[in-house]
């Protein structure tokens, strides 16, 4: 019997701007490379293979917390050790913490011949993500497991809709300071005017119709933001000289990823996005604060097996 | 040339649950006839062809403030005369006011010779809604003039996106109690939780998403709206009991159809939305408050011109 599957777990880009805590999307690159093996006792281990210290008790850690979730649905002398190699910083806003918590249990899954549904996957993956932000969200979960661009419509039940999306270039600049989920959460306001809220839920509904028409100049008009940007942009240097000047490059749009600090724009062309790719560059050349870039695609397929060992694909970090 | 025109406005249901101020539909039933005739003078003429009053000053009129926005792009000696048939009740929260004010620039379009988009003909019908609400919204001006399901994604600038639409069978019934919707407005909150705004807009996503992939079951579970049905349905005698014995009935989903008082329901057969019609009608039966009941379809043309008179299709007026 199989007992250790190596597993690839790739970077997701939350909220799609107007999508909070509902959209996300997954992408090509960066991504996590992680070894799950099954153990003949009761036990769960997380280590990293980087070398980096992990806490020890595994219901402190993403991948430990989701494992102990998935290993509560099972009887018997079975446990699980994870090896993590890390390429998704944490606190980047690229859904670092959903790779950990997502891959560990999809290998899991595909060690015990995919046992559970993905559906299922995704709900033990929640008690990780929990340990990272403070709360259930499935908007990084939800397209590293599903792939492609995801929609949670409900968390309570768990309601996750694969939205058929076009072929997109995505450009992503992660300027190296620290934004924690938790603290970029609690700086929200927790009541919001309808009449923003309004606005907003226009813009979801077209920036789905827009991914369903493959309309790129409708998903660019519905990438607007009344609520969480004008708050969580404040604590990212830069932000709109970014945005706009990515724009003004060709960008259809884009935005914060996740809670921040990273920031993705969207492009038709490739050749779109490297130029947008040169712009960030500009922007933060001189600003002293390193970053990395990223020239990607929507990786439709998400969490997945592999065999060897996948090079990296980040096309700088500085 | 043309001097007069024969017109069907249809009626539309606003707001479909989730997507208050953004989403809309356009029914087969009922429908107003409208005659709009050109004049060789600078006037605006609104007469009822029921032999109803109707305000004198044309800019009180929601179908004489939206020719006078057309008439101020036209120069020299044009203007209209429109005699209004009345079939949608005022009052019903089926579009009665969008009908008359996009139907009469709708018509005086036709008769010079479409001369402009059907964006512009929106733009001029908003004037008319304002007169009738107090707001300018286009949720059912959207569906009345592009047909289909409809979304506005913003106002300013006027975005409208058509939803491609399943065939769905939808059934309405109007209780005859009188909610305008200026009261209809006012009583909600300006201010509404980030978390329920979350909810709300997941469920935008999930129905837009559900029309465009014929998924009827995700178009009944994004049937909910935490924020304004909590608050309008305290309007509507008996309106819990339509709403739960109707899905217990078959139907999908549904609620307040625009400000109420009516409420529509949408099934996947016409078999579901008569035995639903057949529940709406024993649910007031015995309540004392007069009601109409319609089985319809999604009608995707909007309003359109027409030669001859055509029968109302209203399944039953008690």
């Amino acid at each position: 019997m199989l007992n250790t599957v190596k597993i690839k777990a790739p970077a997701t880009v939350a909220n799609l701007v107007c999508g909070f805590d509902v959209l996300g999307l997954c992408v090509d690159a960066p991504f996590d490379v992680m070894e799950i093996q099954l153990l003949d006792r009761r036990a769960v281990i997380v280590v990293s293979g980087d070398g980096f210290s992990v806490p020890i008790k595994p219901e402190d850690n993403t991948a430990g917390a989701s494992l102990l979730a998935l290993q509560d649905q099972l009887e018997g002398p079975i446990g699980f050790k994870v090896t993590i190699h890390k390429h998704i910083r944490p606190g980047s806003g690229l859904g670092s913490s959903a790779a950990s918590s997502a891959g560990a249990v999809v290998g899991a899954n595909y060690l015990l011949g995919n046992k559970f549904t993905k559906n299922e996957i995704a709900q033990f993956a929640l008690h990780g993500e929990k340990v990272a932000s403070g709360v259930k969200h499935a908007d990084n979960i939800a397209p590293a497991i599903f792939g492609g661009i995801t929609l949670v419509r409900s968390i309570f039940p768990l309601d996750i809709i694969s939205i058929p999306a076009p072929d997109l270039f995505i450009t992503i600049v992660h300027p190296q300071i620290e934004v924690r989920t938790k603290d970029s959460r609690t700086i929200l306001q927790k009541e919001i005017l309808l009449r923003q809220a309004v606005k907003q839920w226009g813009n979801v509904g077209g920036l789905v119709a827009g991914f369903m028409k493959n309309d790129h100049e409708l998903i660019g008009r519905s990438l607007e933001d009344f609520i969480v940007e004008p708050v969580r942009s404040t604590l990212i240097p830069r932000f709109h000289e970014v945005k706009q000047q990515s724009k003004a490059a060709g960008a259809l749009g884009g935005g914060i990823s996740g809670s921040g600090p990273s920031i993705f724009m969207l492009s038709s062309t490739e050749r779109t996005a490297r130029v947008v790719e040169a712009v960030m560059k500009e922007v933060y050349g001189d600003s002293g604060i390193e970053f990395n870039t990223y020239v990607t695609n929507i990786n439709q397929k998400g969490i997945e097996v592999i065999d060897a060992p996948i090079k990296q694909q980040a096309s700088e970090i500085l």
